[in-house]
């Protein structure tokens, strides 16, 4: 049916930032296909904004301006709130508002969702709306429908992503041109990869809000981000990445999470992955996911993980499937936030098993290393391998040296004991450095 | 609630092979998961097998077997047709009467919607019944969704894909190991994963059928199998894969469709890819998409094509989509199949630039290769970069050598002309070899 006779369905837009600054665009540009695919024409009423003066990349001509969130919320003639605000709580104020109006919800923000997600779909089951989220993780790559609709079939068994372009920009510039963190970083941001203030990113809680969300739609965890064991990479060495690369290794900033008959275990932390395995190979701004189900086995998602147009082609494809009905249905059948049928328990760290990485900064003389893997062997830890330079016959006697060992599997809570134990020895210099290996 | 106190909803399997069976197996391990994740019992009722007296990995016990398909088809207790058996009419009729008699249906087969999709299509949409098809392309690889519902706010720009298992493990045994075709599929062969006859595999046809369905999906193109230029790795030679290799690139069969305002060009050939790139990386049985979408840029998606729990995984994944009622949403507002509102013209072969892998087999004498060079300007094709061995003082004068040549980017028609021209020339022996490169 030609676009023009359809039904309408009446937009509000929260926030016009980047992010909704691409769905208004969408939305203007390409109206009949819009239509078409979701079967009705959209109709954008609202933008709320926080400076209404602000000169914007995307024409408002017939749109209702204001500053307060709450207007579009409570208006009754809005069927669907697209939230691109961001921050927590305000927002789940506005969503919370929007769905006791009768709204459904379409929102990006992954922050909030961790936060306070149980909170959100608890009203939306109540008041029969949708909430969809696919913007919120992974940008354009259409992970949270793989999961919570076309892997339906599997019991998620694993996940490792890479969900944080910011981070893998800086990780990438680290690597490919040996420039330290911090200039990394300054790099980062020159380009606009990364904001004045990069904390939330680089320290991994971005990162961590978004495993939440993956966690909740994989596992039904109901965990909240202060379960998730999580670092960042603000105080990774450049070192550390050129060892790993001696070794056959990239390192990447990994959302990990892990079921095994012992229970979930979730995390964000650089990690080693071996490269020419597709994650390590993932470059610059990119993000990518993959998930390990019991019958699928192995499926792996790369895309632009953020930037304008790649989220608001998530937010408008969530768009089109609330107006389709199709995510109603979705909300009602998956649940997430729900009661988990099998809440799932944490792995204790005494069961957890994988290789791991040390980096020691020992004294250079006879004995040392013999100290060190004794303890290493009175902890059960076998070693794979072991990198040391030559420190040149010119180096003071006795000055420290890196000694880099890669581990077998190894139980976590030992190798923790471990480290404890050589960074007291008066040999070892400095603490030590622990990053684990994704196998 | 639990998944004892719910409905139910009857399913007719027909076929179990190797995915009917895989699709089996979910229905019967894993009944309370589906339960859960669809809102309903799925009762399997029915199974419909070639030989009833064969031997199977999965229980039938309290599951009706039959040899006819029609008698599924028609039962009308049965809510659901799971389509498994393969090839192309017999299953379309299947699928038809199932249609008819008011099911809906869930097919593995890219044969028959290749071939007969605009007659179930269209039969569904006068039945209001839902058709599908995640599992006909990719295996477990949710493709089909991805670009039919999560990418829906994009005009898919570009496709190119991995979509045979076989031959890629054939081109990868074949890199990896230095081994002839025949012999890589001898080993494809033992190690199932090539068939006793793998014509429609090797030649592209398999491949062919996938990019049907992609393309309906993606461009509403309304193409048939015969409307796809393609050509198989069968009658490829090692050594090209060689020198692809020197100048960096990997081989793939690929399945490429590109839009542009020329129009739609659609192709399975091997085909150059660059290596370090995502689709170039692809090892052994996988399959892998790269989609381009003008709002979300490149994404890619990678897993297991074939086999039988990730093809069921698929199976299954769309059950579930019928069971809660977003297929049938997803079917009629899709519209695969459909009146296109925009068909696509196919781009004119004088429209098409690409960048071109030649191999020429030529008297090793003075002046050979500025004839040659000649013919190629004479046709506005520029030269990247050569190969050509010594053939060592050993060789007879005179004899053919191999010169190798990367164009930059040319028109494909001033390609082909060339060719012909220079296979003409006396210095010139064997046919030329022409791959394309996918950039």
């Amino acid at each position: 049916m030609p676009a023009r006779d359809m039904e309408d369905v009446t937009v509000g837009l929260v926030g016009l930032g980047t992010v909704g600054t691409g769905v208004a665009k969408l939305l203007t540009e390409h109206a009949d296909r819009i239509a078409r695919r979701a079967g009705k024409r959209v109709r954008w009423k609202w933008a709320a904004v926080r400076d209404p003066r602000k000169a914007r990349d995307v024409s408002l001509d017939g749109v209702r301006v204001t500053t307060d969130p709450m207007e579009v919320a409570r208006d009754p003639e809005v069927s669907i709130l697209v939230e691109t605000m961001g921050g927590i709580d305000q927002a789940a104020e506005v969503v919370l508002a929007a769905l006791d109006s009768g709204k459904h919800v379409v929102t990006a923000n992954k922050a909030m969702l961790a936060e306070r997600g149980r909170e959100v779909f608890d009203r939306a089951r109540r008041a029969h709306r949708a909430v969809a989220f696919e913007a919120s993780v992974g940008g354009g790559i259409p992970i949270v429908q793989a999961i919570g609709v076309s892997l339906a079939a599997n019991q998620v068994q694993g996940l490792a992503a890479i969900l944080n372009g910011t981070c893998n920009f800086i990780l990438t510039k680290m690597t490919m041109e040996g420039l330290p963190y911090a200039e990394a970083l300054a790099q980062a941001q020159s380009l606009g990869y990364a904001e004045a203030d990069p904390t939330l990113d680089v320290d991994g809680t971005d990162t961590a809000h978004k495993l939440v969300v993956l966690a909740q739609l994989a596992f039904g965890a109901n965990v909240v981000t202060s379960d998730i064991r999580r670092r960042g990479i603000d105080r990774l060495d450049l070192a550390d990445l050129t060892y790993a690369g001696e070794l056959g290794y990239a390192v990447k900033l990994l959302a990990v999470a892990r079921l095994s008959e012992e229970g979930l275990d979730l995390r964000v932390a650089p990690t080693l992955v071996k490269k020419g395995t597709p994650l390590a190979e993932v470059r610059g701004p990119y993000n990518a996911v993959r998930v390990v189900g019991d019958a699928v086995g192995d499926v792996f998602f790369y895309g632009r993980g953020a930037g304008m147009m790649a989220t608001a082609s998530a937010v408008v494809g969530d768009l089109i499937d609330v107006v389709t009905g199709r995510a109603l249905i979705t909300s009602r059948v998956l649940n997430p936030w729900g009661d988990a049928d099998h809440p799932v328990a944490r792995t204790p760290s005494n069961r957890l098993r994988r290789r791991y990485y040390l980096r020691f900064h020992i004294a250079d003389r006879p004995g040392v290393i013999a100290a060190l893997t004794q303890v290493l062997g009175a902890h059960g830890i076998s070693i794979a391998s072991v990198i040391q330079h030559d420190s040149g016959d010119d180096a003071p006697a006795d000055s420290p040296v890196p000694l880099v060992i890669m581990t077998h599997l190894a139980v976590e809570f030992e190798v923790e004991a471990a480290l404890k134990e050589i960074d007291r020895l008066d040999v070892s210099h400095a603490p030590s450095v622990l990053l684990a290996v994704e196998d």
